[in-house]
């Protein structure tokens, strides 16, 4: 098809195809003439994924192109498949293997300078990498809520935790087998899936604070 | 403070202080001069939110001006407070009464042209208002997630919804009474909150993924 074909099958407008063009985070047609290029089923998918990581999942295209590279390209084996995938999503190298802290106990003092974050992660014994880049994610949320006047303390910290580890038990359970469709799964997955946990949550609050109630207790 | 000292003091530049000042996300100083202002710490603390706001919560600058006008505003009474501050965040006013499902038993038949979101939120029996704005969201947020490969069943959801209904519990239960209090902490901290928690939710598939186990079950 040609590009205002593809511009029809997908809503997105030739000038903003042309940019995904250059921006390569879209593949060249094949060549039909000096001038024209034909498209085919894969640039409709690949068009919708890229509209979708930008639309609902609040990336900007660097990050839109790290993702697909990461994508197609994905030279990891399984346990190195959440390294690549957040790398792509937030564009740091996690090189450093050593973990924040890897039993379920308490672990030793946070090195000199660690983050509220980091200290909070050896206390609860969540095995992490030290300089995984959501670490500094989770301390500039957390100080910004605190700056705000939202009271989040470590106690009501763990509480988020204890659910979100449900939430990551979800997660790891439905990342097949294959690396490529792992990598996939995993980067899209926590981008797009993060969108419908917001919408979920705003959700959620209705239905608690109408009910009065929350879900059953299991402590 | 001029507005030299209170960019010292946040770290913002004068220009961006001064686009502030236009859009009206920060209140004007009181003026000292034909052509200077003098800026407190009121201006300091509104400068971080609106930088948290934009920067950690991801808002454009027109969602930051409903926010600061909800919390500074909020004509509401307690039960108000959740629909006031969608409204905020969301830009569309939730006026319909009508709840998707006011009991957990599944209710009647969907309306024709209902969404899969709307279909599965009455099979769960969640008590959301049926013109709620994050029903919309959360439909868009699921179709790019099947659009894009992400196998995203209704079991899945369920799994989801039954781990964010312990995060909406804990939002909950932190809600001042103060109706003031109350919407800026609903407000603020669904905007800074939803950034915590996908800092933990990428921190937390780490975890699980590495020890090979999720938190214990309660089913």
């Amino acid at each position: 098809m040609r590009i205002s074909e593809l511009s029809d099958s997908t809503g997105v407008s030739v000038p903003t195809l042309k940019f995904y063009l250059r921006e390569g985070v879209l593949h060249p047609g094949a060549s039909r003439s000096r001038t024209q290029s034909d498209y085919d089923a894969s640039h409709v998918e690949r068009v919708r994924l890229v509209r979708a990581l930008v639309e609902v999942g609040g990336l900007d295209l660097a990050t839109v192109g790290r993702v697909l590279r990461t994508i197609e390209a994905p030279e990891v084996d399984r346990l190195g498949v959440l390294a690549v995938s957040q790398q792509a999503l937030l564009g740091e190298p996690v090189t450093d293997q050593t973990c924040v802290e890897q039993t379920s106990t308490p672990g030793p003092q946070p090195r000199e300078g660690a983050g509220r974050a980091e200290r909070w992660l050896r206390a609860r014994g969540w095995s992490v990498q030290e300089r995984d880049p959501a670490i500094p994610l989770l301390d500039r949320a957390w100080r910004a809520c605190e700056d705000a006047g939202i009271g989040l303390d470590e106690t009501r910290m763990d509480q988020y935790a204890d659910a979100v580890e449900r939430i990551a038990a979800v997660d790891v359970a439905s990342v097949p087998a294959e690396p490529l469709a792992a990598v996939r799964q995993v980067v899209v997955g926590t981008v797009l899936v993060d969108a419908v946990l917001s919408a979920l949550r705003k959700l959620a609050q209705q239905h608690v604070a109408v009910t009065g109630h929350g879900p059953v207790s299991d402590a």
